[in-house]
């Protein structure tokens, strides 16, 4: 368990920073948050959401906590971070919620003071739609916690991480490289969100609303999506991403191909490999 | 409402056509089942989900049908009605459950005797599973029913498919030509499965399951497929499913060069789009 008297801080208070800052009052913590959007933190603090707030990077709040969690959009964490390390309580641990980890969490070790530690993390959670009134702690009961320890980190940071998303009530807690976690994420959610987006902007469809099943409607739910966050994670895992719908697209051109040349055994070798995959996935 | 006379018959006791067969005996009807599975028969019977049965093409059972409804494979129907409309009741409507109909619709109407009408219709409903043993009438409310008449159908039958479909709880029913139907259950349905397909082809990926979140479940569910009937659905729309995935993969390719090139109002563009698009299809 989580020492009680250890003060959090969640820097960028939208729907993770939220969730996670509810779900570590609910256990008993005291939690701050520093937000540019004051109506947020104001929320927030009628909400009961958190215990102090402030709309700039307050010295006093910041210099105040044990640990920090930068709930910040990914191009905008590694400035945050160099330009208010100088406020850091001496032995902080620092934390993220980035949803791609090699093109960040490099940067912040490079730059981080020696009596601070950065261990990169990444809650697999999230919903359609964004803003701290939408926090939520129950998006964590079905999700993982991903931790991307480095060769610069402590076991101690490790295990308090551990204990962390045991507290939030994470349903599986595992740790990855950066580099495995941005390949697999590369391939289960990017490139996935991408097909979804290709193939609502493939047809001008509209007129085909009502003959939709669910089908469609399933795997095109995330093409409704943030065009200024996914446009970041994207371009921070681009080499990733492009080989993966590089091997996608190989892999559906042969399925054209064999449907042209009308090869019965081989569109059924197809089918039949697919359903087996997709079998051992669930749940 | 449809008239207590008359009498059903189901060729081809699978998943639908015993969900017909459910729905049609709770609405007071009268229905025989023609499968060449004879458990399937005796299991109907004994669940009383039909009245009579038999194995074979039974001369006797197919004389007495004022409506029969082929729940066949895509290649066996035209074949069936080949042969056995000798046995047909005269002023006997034919209807079918098949996922493609210009392929067999026009056929089927050149071949057909005078005083017998076939019309197309496509139950958009189903389940993971196959066979009558899995039949549920439940599995047509959330569903489409969509009726393809040709300038060779009555104005009778097609008013007669519309009450059946009342009948029978369908969430909505629909009049497309066949050509119309093709094109959308190309781009809605069969697009949808090739991609669902390919994503899981295009990665060994059995390594990943632990990370796996709810998207890429949704968008995976179809990979599992039944290889057979599929195989037969796409080879009849071969045509209209080439374009569809030319377009698709196309569109993808487009995002792709967008990404390398780092174009974020381009990639922005695209992500707005899609999900303005993907709002119209909100339930």
């Amino acid at each position: 368990m989580i020492d009680k008297k250890k003060r959090f801080l969640i820097i960028g208070l939208g729907l993770l920073g939220g969730s996670y800052a509810m779900g570590l009052k609910k256990r008993g913590h005291i939690v701050s948050a520093i937000d540019i959007n004051e109506a947020s933190i104001n929320y927030a603090l009628e909400k009961g959401i958190i215990d102090e707030g402030a709309a700039t990077a307050d010295p006093n709040l910041i210099s105040q906590a044990d640990v920090i969690i930068s709930g910040l959009y990914p191009k905008t964490i590694v400035g945050w971070i160099s330009e208010n390390q100088q406020y850091f309580k001496k032995n902080a641990l620092i934390t993220d919620v980035t949803g791609v980890k090699c093109s960040i969490i490099y940067k912040i070790q490079e730059l981080l003071r020696e009596d601070c530690e950065f261990i990169g993390s990444h809650p697999m959670a999230g919903k359609e739609v964004s803003g701290v009134q939408f926090a939520d702690p129950s998006i964590f009961l079905p999700a993982n916690l991903i931790i991307t320890p480095t060769s610069k980190n402590t076991q101690a940071a490790i295990d308090f991480l551990y204990e962390f998303g045991i507290e939030l009530r994470f349903n599986n807690i595992c740790i990855l490289t950066p580099e495995k976690h941005d390949e697999m994420i590369g391939y289960l959610s990017q490139l996935t969100h991408v097909i979804a987006v290709s193939l609502m902007n493939a047809n001008d469809n509209s007129h085909l609303k009502e003959y939709t099943g669910d089908s469609f409607r399933d795997l095109t739910r995330i093409a409704k999506i943030n065009e200024n966050l996914w446009t970041e994670l994207f371009l921070m895992n681009k080499d990733v991403l492009v080989n993966e719908i590089t091997a996608f697209v190989d892999e559906i051109n042969d399925f054209k191909q064999k449907l042209m040349a009308e090869d019965v055994d081989g569109m059924k070798q197809k089918f039949i490999q697919s359903t087996k995959r997709r079998k051992y996935f669930d749940k």
